[in-house]
């Protein structure tokens, strides 16, 4: 039975694996139904996080969901927000049983949803591929727990960690297979955070391209001044796509107006050491209600991430070049003088990207 | 037919690995002989370079050697060098067929050995899985067309590029299976080589240690003055373990007597913009016989030899640590510019040692 239990799950995490980046402030579930070894349905959390996965599910399995097993990655929800809780539904279904990857932190849930369940009933078998479920989910619970998004930070770098020339020439190290990755890593995170530096110097759109993407991510720039060109692609383009500045308390009012005419959102945060604080940067964002950051750099921000220990996961690639020591280099300083000292990662997976090299890297492998 | 072939010649290219870096200045060659489907003869070049692969597998296979095939991984001696030619071995053994990967280039021998073996009514067939025989020979086959060894670059660092912290920490950024990889790497070269400033920081003994090693490969530095410690490592052991040194025209005499005194063999080098040139150090290694050199930094010695274009593979090894912009440079200045200039290799290899990523990465990925 277990194999059974872990398969479905398997499948209900890769379904709530495709909603990621689409449907924050809430979780991106899946939810499978099996009846008699049968899959008659199948969800995940709808884009902008309604419909859940489990009554999605239930339609599509109809009448069959009386006496079938329901396979969810997280506890279904217990109590009326937005839409009526997915507990009742299952219980309405008939669902005979229901296997949960993980509890959900969530206090308004943590348990009673699965008592819920029980006390109608339905029997109720938790942990199955809790791990996996675990990560997938690490940004949902980041939040509820710290307030705070997952993040993880892109470096594409040279052979030896280099992002850009001593002149600044940048376009491109990695090949056209790693920056399709990219894409695909843009379009798998609710947003797309870069400093105010690399806003200037490279003028990025940091939208999802050739991916087919139902949902833009938000694209998030971190500057104390903002003082970026009004005229680059983020400014213009930024009432079809969010654009959300997180800057310094002391913003000139007309470079705030300026923004806020052009359609962007603004996060005033705390200083610290003269630059933006990442704890405060990502605590607004948390509280605007995103799951999962992704990082694109540069190399200050990065750095500043890093020695806030804010970095849940590294996205790494390497070309096949090198560029040396004038060249400039991806992270900047992180005042590590001991080895001792030095942010450290576990090396979770390493994928061949076209000509280049992907590895993936975790402060915890084991989220 | 030709998967049996290529299975023994697979067979023979492994044979001949095992003989890496022990047999310089002769090519580490492989043979198997095979008796109605049977191996009854196997063979690697000696250390030391004599015997060679042949006779050896000869001997084992005494008369079923006759009517038997042998394969060998380049082409068999013609010439009465230092031991009688292989070809004739081959012939009075009765030997019926010879599988070769690959023609020497060696002018003694091109193609010569292959006319005398017909000549004597042998059949030959030639290009069997050239291509890996081609890498594993590059070393060989550089010493002969262009004077020099065979250059494989390591590169052990953080995941931003760096090899020690600002202050200097440099031990340990990989952990030990990367370690103990390096070794099986040295163990497999002619030569291990390091700058004047790696060899005064880290007084490095250079050997291979737990490998079972049964020769030593020669420890190379490349400094213009020599002004390391006599009381390092090297130094000491140099009437042990070779030690050979690269230097620049202006030596002083004291310094020369020295560590000629201590055993040390000198080699009078070129300056090129006041540097050792990296050209003028890899003749001298080639004149005096060395087919690989395995290249550990530091970042000085390996920038000039990327300039030079002279880096013929690179192992680098990421750890999963981050040191920041202000440790200490894999790679020294290149003086590139512009991306289209910055020296470009071909991923051939990943692979997961321990706790860090091994990338390989070929100048010409098809040798």
């Amino acid at each position: 039975m277990i194999d059974e239990d872990q398969r479905h799950m398997a499948h209900a995490l890769s379904l709530g694996r495709r909603g990621m980046g689409k449907c924050w402030p809430n979780p991106s579930v899946g939810c499978v139904i099996v009846k008699d070894g049968r899959i008659v349905g199948r969800g995940v959390t709808a884009p902008g996080g309604r419909p859940h996965a489990e009554p999605q599910a239930l339609a599509m399995a109809g009448p069959l969901a009386k006496g079938a097993m329901a396979y969810v990655t997280l506890e279904p929800c217990s109590h009326y927000g937005k839409t009526p809780p997915c507990c009742d539904a299952l219980i309405e279904a008939g669902v005979a049983r229901v296997v949960a990857a993980l509890a959900d932190s969530d206090p308004r849930v943590s348990g009673q949803g699965f008592e819920r369940l029980r006390q109608n009933g339905v029997e109720v078998t938790t942990g199955i591929l809790a791990q996996e479920a675990m990560h997938d989910l690490a940004g949902f619970f980041l939040k509820v727990e710290q307030g705070r998004p997952w993040v993880t930070l892109k470096l594409a770098m040279s052979l030896d960690g280099r992002i850009a020339t001593a002149t600044g020439e940048s376009q491109w190290i990695t090949g056209p297979a790693a920056r399709r990755a990219v894409h695909a890593l843009r379009n798998s995170h609710d947003a797309v955070m870069v400093g105010g530096g690399t806003a200037r110097a490279d003028n990025p759109a940091l939208t999802v391209r050739d991916m087919g993407a139902v949902q833009q991510p938000v694209r998030v720039v971190v500057s104390r001044r903002l003082d970026m060109p009004l005229m680059s692609n983020l400014a213009q383009t930024a009432k079809e796509v969010p654009v959300w500045l997180c800057h310094g308390p002391d913003l000139r009012p007309e470079t705030r107006d300026a923004w806020t005419g052009l359609g962007a959102k603004l996060f005033p945060c705390h200083l610290s050491q003269g630059r933006v604080d990442p704890h405060s940067v990502l605590q607004a964002l948390g509280q605007a209600g995103l799951t999962r950051v992704f990082c694109e750099g540069g190399g200050q921000l990065a750095a500043s991430l890093l020695v806030a220990d804010l970095v849940d996961e590294l996205q790494v690639f390497s070309a096949g070049m090198a560029l040396g020591a004038e060249g400039q280099p991806g992270l900047g300083a992180l005042g590590v003088d001991r080895l001792a000292d030095a942010p450290r990662f576990e090396l979770v997976d390493v994928t061949v990207d076209g000509r280049d090299v992907r590895h993936v890297w975790r402060r915890n492998a084991a989220i």
